[in-house]
């Protein structure tokens, strides 16, 4: 069914790179690698590593035999390989031998899943930059616009919106730069042989893992890791925790989008079968799904870890599927992310009219602050806890509940006159924040 | 990347029922469906249903733009119906009107959903009552075969392989039955129009829904289920326990197939490419990282459960494609499990050999209970505990030491000599156990 | 920390259940019960059975010691056993050799988890149908109280209250009845000796363990089940779906709940540190809390399932945390939500007002099949969305707009001015609905 | 019942941070630090602020009565500070009011939330650096045994025992310093207020932040974070991830300590109830038990992260829990590994004998590699294939297989008298690899 489903959840040029000629493709650029490697230290022929190199193309493997041949086998690599030795052999007979000779299935698939995260990886990086860079600059334009904060949902003190776009922009960098961090970390060659101790490859094992290294532009490790996992579930995580974070633009974008909030909405919304009327913030759904997703996925990848001895039974091929679907999944998520952050459809005055929809409960903390000098923290907040009850009971604004009372009233009325209730006046230091924001985010 | 490893982790017959076509051709069924239902309480002329039928065949569909409307407008209902509409009004413009004329789109794509996760779902029921009584036959042909019983993966006591595997038919079957229980309780009608009310269908909602029913093989729930989804997480949830105890299947194979062990393996096992010797066990393989993976995807499902009022906000979306991937998952474990159990090799001889390798401490439960009538317990545990050291340090036979221990040689002589040490005469109930398995499965 | 949180996040009938007195004393019942069956069938002297049960009692134990020895043992177990028989041999030095003479720590350990899982569970599956009956009685209470309808959190069409509250009520009473099926079903006694063969019993272990599930209201499975977890996976998915369905709930009031949209909010709500104001939706909180974190707690259940041979490696150690982990978490939300639904503050004159916030575009589709028999779907349809256009842009009311538009107002005219923008008239079949759920819960 | 398995799962130095009197101490620690930094910036006085510091003390508070007061209130720091507010009110009345005096509860509890698993987590890693360096002296002392290099647990073909532990070594210090990082990126204060804008502390807001985390010795961040939690998900994933890791090292020994390997074993093992002889691997179950519950812990943390607005209704809370389980399970399997590696007991005979079990299969690379010059790599192949399945069938050794084979023997003759069957002669760069990563380790 995924298919279908990639024009709304995915990313084209994400999925591009996983599609299965890509696979194939990045599969065979990883062994002819290997061979120009091996060439390079003299383990095989040059000419025979440019022959591999020639053959080794996606649009002459038998793709259907390919999957009939990973079943069978139990890896990709297997059939591929035969499949290329077969052409290779017509071509270019005496090159045959030389074809995988000395590495191992795992070395070619760990290898290139490693190119093609890197890949694909790069891509969802720098649209969570162009994300990020957009809600800084949104945060900017909004930064002495008020809105509602609202923890538990309800409605708590006035805020900037720009702050608020300035906490989204500055926790979407900062998972770029840690996605970002956590590819560099894995783009490390992955060649040992059966077990790791690259005997196959006689004394020349770390010189062709260098030259691999090299050809690929990766660098090479200290020792294989076939086995060891850990930086591909790194880059696991940090994906999770970008869906989570891009999940929670989707979410607070809903929220605002609902009819009655209706503070902000997608510039290009969806609509219904049934009714007419509906726009549906359909890009904070795709964030949002993306990030009840990834959690499943960022588990399973943390669940495989432990592989048995030096190749896992089970463990490692529960990894191939995941990766890249994950890796598709946050790149979709980034990519409904930045479209909506592009046209997103901002309403000032309807912030200020939901700010005013509380008889001026929101300022209670506020006015809480401005008493507390005078008779202290817990006559104060006694006091305003009252006058909101009366203001819920009556609807009456709380500045006139709390001008009527004599107690607050000579302590308050320069003040609740003035600035108290002017969400304007209420935004702290919203502004100095946002500058600390686009500042380091520029640094 | 899927496809290509479709071979290794499906099932065909699954896979078909979610590949593209089918997934469209399923939609279409259904809003083709509703027409009828409608037609049937005279909301529609006939004529217009019929017209409706013939036009809804995944032929006609431009799947291409399909995506494209998906992506714009968040679920592929909506450009479905349009395209459909488009086809109907070019054969029987009068019945264009009535395509999708009342229900929603999540009442077209939760219905098909349903109906696809039915046939899928049986699919995979039937495969695991077959792999079920597969254990169950070679639990009675091995019933009085000896094996190493292994806690904490260290031999522990002999049981019967015959009993292993029945207790792994036994749960097979037990998890057979979960899972047709669970599709056959989620087998309801989805239809409630936009929010639920029927209120587009007029009086006739419910008759309606009725008619559906009768047509799709379905029962119709009490209300709609739009946004409460415990069916479908139920369903969800009867396969990742499946998968589980698939999973189990595979890694007590892979645990008998290892070099040292090497009392059972596949009938067909994978290669490798670099390593000519290689055995490998594939399909216990495929079942393991089912096991792995599946645990995210329900729990993907369960995260999806809490909905927003009458739609959830990306929730319902992050179903979509998880729950066919994990029908799909679990699918191919079955299939795999259900081939490993058909041409299972078995060693015997193995077993047996395995089982004298301790040097008779794997007796050392058995000599205990032997000695507590005369001894008492403390006593007879601290004899044998220190019996074992013995021959853990020496390598002589626990019944040679024994019998060179004054206190123990009397008692345990005759005993010693005989059955004691004799891992057929330590089976137990393991029989008796058996046939209550195979006649508990056929009952 | 947790149990400073216990208060917030649990249901202190149910902790009670696992706090460590009651686990001791569950697993010093079960020690016992297993000699009382093996006194029955004349394995052990009646008087030693008597002895035993006389000596297991969680005050005998050093729980200090119990833990220390469960850490170098591996399990509680065997450092209960021993400090049980120490207790014995004091009082009845004879009894002594008899205290778990023939069981294994497994069958002691999960046939007492099976004991408390069955005694919370229950009170799980009782506070579950509370809280359905109580939406039930709501649902009828607000059968006629229109609300707006929505989906992908934007207003929708009008549906009743009552409606929503049904399926809540449906929801809740089917997730009752699947855990109480579940627990029926889990509910066996484990008893199968070192390995499952029961041989420490002589050839009354299927006796034993009879007379074993006499004592302690089990069932006797076929084969015992120490390496095949699936009954408990059962217990825990369905334990995970509820809490999905009660994170649903509070989902929905927290939604309601908001300052903008005030329709309902808790009876007890929460305050704030800072803010006077604050009327926190604690109850719903504590729901959506358990509804994010049973679904990883579930997913461990499944990854623990494919246990290795006889006694899983690390993998029946993952449960015995989570499993009673998952249902205090559970417990706590069923809790929260019964209290929630008992004391729930309805402002049925705020959902009315919501409805009117649109301008009339809630009816947008109901004005739509108004249209269709006279114009077509796709005319209508095309003239409604042109009429939501403008309402949008002017502000004017949908029905103004339509009565303007020479085409729409002749069809609409007798309509528009009665029911079709009157939400009362527009809850389709919503009570007879509301009636199925009623009559099929109390059936 | 987490209590009682503490002793198995814990580590007591990791647990002693997060108990009850620990928490209540670092909430209070964090009230007080706040007021000392509001003096800093003449907020309030020095001596309101030295007030509440002697006041702030876990001794003064009434738990229980801070559980219930959390249960109302929705979390622990406002029944907190009314606890603190009436210590302080009875012996400073004057500095009452200063308490928690422009501050929220999530200020309070994030920071006391990054204070304890900074604490925590530093011990994690510092057990954690302490296994990598065992395992990497084992490294050393092992590099020239040789081991069967077990694939898909087949045997594939040689390895170094050292060069096994240098990938073990080499991983858990990438681990550490993985933690360590993520820690060091988490160590910032959380102060905002009631929504984020410092509002509540006039002008000083980033002051009293700076004064606060100087006291603390906690960054300050661009911004507040209440609803952005990424970088405390991050400490949550490379605790997963050390899981895992931890997990495999457990896997791996268990598997070697198979009664059919017995390569190594725990030095301390644990017993059985039943079974004198046992000597279960305790530790690596604790590791393998951590590593399957991690994910799900993780997986929490993930789907937590799209907290709604500026504080999460439900996803907040979900975290409170789950991150110090994390830390603590975590933490009790690094103890685990640490002290299984400590007292690890190696056989190199066994091993040694297990790499003859094959009769030379696991030789099977190593030959055809050394045929490939002379006959080609397809033709060199299916000679040793033939041959394997020879010694399969026969149980001769394969290299008398080879010798035998008229095509083979003249090729081989000299080697494979030599060092071609020869384990230690078979290891290839082990050793070369074993220095990089001791010296990588060290720089």
């Amino acid at each position: 069914m995924s298919e279908l489903l990639d024009g709304l959840f995915g990313d084209p040029a994400v999925d591009a790179v996983f599609n299965s000629t890509a696979t194939v493709a990045t599969l065979l650029d990883v062994i002819a690698a290997i061979a120009g490697a091996e060439a390079d230290v003299g383990r095989l022929p040059e000419a025979a590593a440019q022959a591999i190199r020639a053959a080794a193309r996606a649009d002459r493997i038998d793709f259907g035999a390919l999957a009939a041949g990973a079943g069978a086998s139990g890896n990709l690599a297997i059939p591929l390989v035969e499949q290329l030795t077969s052409v290779v052999a017509r071509e270019h007979p005496d090159a045959a031998q030389y074809v995988h000779q000395s590495a191992t299935s795992q070395d070619v698939l760990d290898t290139a899943a490693i190119v093609q995260v890197r890949a694909a990886g790069a891509l969802v990086v720098a649209r969570t930059e162009r994300a990020a860079e957009r809600a800084i600059a949104l945060a900017d334009r909004y930064r002495a616009v008020p809105i509602a904060g609202r923890t538990w949902l309800q409605q708590a003190t006035p805020t900037s919106f720009g702050l608020k776009l300035a906490m989204t922009g500055d926790a979407l960098g900062r998972c770029a730069r840690r996605l970002e961090a956590a590819i560099a970390r894995a783009a490390v060659v992955q060649l040992g042989g059966a077990t790791g101790t690259l005997a196959a490859f006689g004394d020349h094992g770390l010189d062709v893992a260098a030259s691999l290294g090299r050809a690929l532009g990766l660098a090479v490790p200290s020792v294989p890791w076939h086995a060891h996992r850990d930086r591909l579930a790194d880059v696991g995580a940090a994906l999770g925790i970008l869906a989570g974070t891009l999940g929670k633009v989707g979410r607070d974008v809903g929220l605002l989008a609902q009819t009655e909030v209706a503070e902000a909405h997608e510039g290009s919304p969806g609509g219904s079968s049934a009714m007419p009327q509906k726009r549906n913030p359909v890009r904070a759904a795709v964030a949002i799904a993306a990030a009840v997703r990834a959690p499943g996925l960022v588990a399973t990848l943390l669940a495989a870890l432990p592989q048995e001895h030096e190749r896992g039974l089970g463990t490692w091929p529960a990894e191939w599927e995941t990766l890249p679907a994950l890796v598709r999944l946050v790149g979709g998520a980034a990519r409904a992310v930045e479209e909506l952050l592009t046209d997103l459809v901002v309403d000032p005055e309807r912030m200020a009219a939901n700010l005013d929809r509380s008889a001026g409960l929101i300022y209670a903390e506020a006015v809480t602050m401005a008493l507390v000098p005078a008779i202290g923290k817990p006559r104060a907040r006694e006091l305003v806890r009252r006058a909101c009850e009366e203001t819920r009971a009556t609807g009456r604004h709380l500045r006139d509940v709390l001008l009527a009372d004599p107690v607050a009233a000579p302590l308050l009325i320069d003040r609740a006159l003035g600035d108290l209730f002017d969400a304007r006046q209420s935004l702290g230091l919203a502004g100095a924040m946002i500058d600390r924001v686009r500042s380091d985010h520029h640094a």
